[in-house]
């Protein structure tokens, strides 16, 4: 935890927060405060800041924080998801959002398994704490918007176009020659928008629709990847070919 | 799994093997193979090829095997890291013999806990098997190689030039500005060896002493990632700028 977060509502009058749970439990622990001690602090899509601890006791933490100016950037990179399994869809949470990833829509498939949709796992109440605890690894505040989607026909042809307007669109396809890192114009400014499979891949009826709706293929080489694995290569890809790394 | 693989023990006269593990139980189960039917299998550290079922039934399943004259290089990037918290380690081990990797080292540090060389994730009993997981997920039959060193000093003072020689050395470093992508010339025809520290950092002693044996160091932006996480963006963009992407 390099920065603890604060969401707006937990805000009192002159800057003051009181926790009581992990990130108390953190403060006190591992960061060992004591009254004086100025901390990291993050505001849910908002600035940055400094926080002064005032009390810090088993009770809770309580910081007076002072805020930056500037709000991160969202993360260039959204990412549409064939709905993996629980179990790794709960372990890339908090990677996806420590990566940068500004939406995540996950979709339906022919190859997801329609239980998938019945998991807890797809809950914000399991997820946000996920995805925040990935964004203070990486000392981000941008939440990441999650869409759930059970249609992917309905999806690309109706919703796609507002949800992620003007973005370069990408598909990860094991058959592809050219790598992500091609496909990317230099210096381009724009977001890009990358689709990634279910384990058992698209269907051709899927491919087709998604190529009519403007995704273009890039390959990861001859080693097909795990669903997991491939998400984590393709957006640390995505954002090296932004040169995000180097300007951020 | 995408390609069974075998090991050169296993397979008897007339390139014939009978499986009664994970494997058999794959080729039932999820294949539901039948005699006649041609999987794909691979001989471990040698050559892919295609294997036909000639019986399949619960006590095991048997193989004639025709292997295929060229075996899949030795994946250009090798990994000095330093060790993971055990529960980081086992979901690593798939993920990064998956992304190509010729060898692993494992290393203490500073900031490494002691007691993490104590696991069970260390015996090659348990992270073989998932090593093979991961390659046969890629159809890969080059099992990583892995050493364990309990001094980074000795390592990297005595042994690295012999273990790793000629590789372009890089560290992962979050205050660097230089992109992976930059430090690899174009057509780089070599190997990478990349170093990732622990999660709390490599210590300036130790950062100084790679910097003396030649690890130049790149950045992966401001963000900084978990061990896991770094490892596998790193791995991407380690194959990416060897062009290994489209060439495979």
């Amino acid at each position: 935890m390099n920065l603890i977060l604060i969401e707006p509502r937990e805000l009192a009058d002159g800057g003051r927060v009181t926790l009581s749970d992990r990130r108390a439990g953190h403060l006190r622990d591992v960061l060992r405060s004591q009254p004086g001690q100025v901390v990291r602090v993050g505001l849910l899509d908002g600035p940055r800041g400094t926080a002064v601890v005032e009390t810090a006791d088993a009770a809770g933490v309580t910081l007076r924080c002072a805020w930056g100016k500037d709000v991160p950037p969202i993360p260039r990179v959204d990412l549409l998801l064939a709905l993996p399994r629980p179990k790794v869809l709960r372990r890339l949470w908090a990677q996806l959002a420590a990566l940068g990833v500004g939406r995540i829509l996950l979709t339906n498939a022919a190859r997801v398994e329609r239980v998938y949709f019945d998991t807890h796992v797809l809950d914000a109440a399991t997820y946000r704490p996920l995805l925040i605890e990935g964004l203070q690894q990486v000392q981000d505040t941008r939440l990441p918007e999650v869409g759930i989607h059970r249609q992917l026909k309905i999806l690309v042809e109706d919703q796609l176009d507002r949800l992620c307007p003007d973005s370069l669109r990408l598909i990860a396809d094991p058959s592809a020659r050219q790598p992500l890192t091609d496909a990317v114009p230099g210096d381009y400014p724009g977001r890009l928008l990358l689709a990634v499979g279910p384990e058992g891949g698209w269907t051709a009826y899927e491919l087709d629709l998604l190529a009519r709706h403007g995704f273009q293929p890039v390959g990861l080489g001859a080693r097909t990847l795990r669903t997991d694995t491939a998400c984590l290569a393709l957006l640390a890809l995505a954002h090296a070919a932004l040169s995000e790394v180097s300007s951020q």
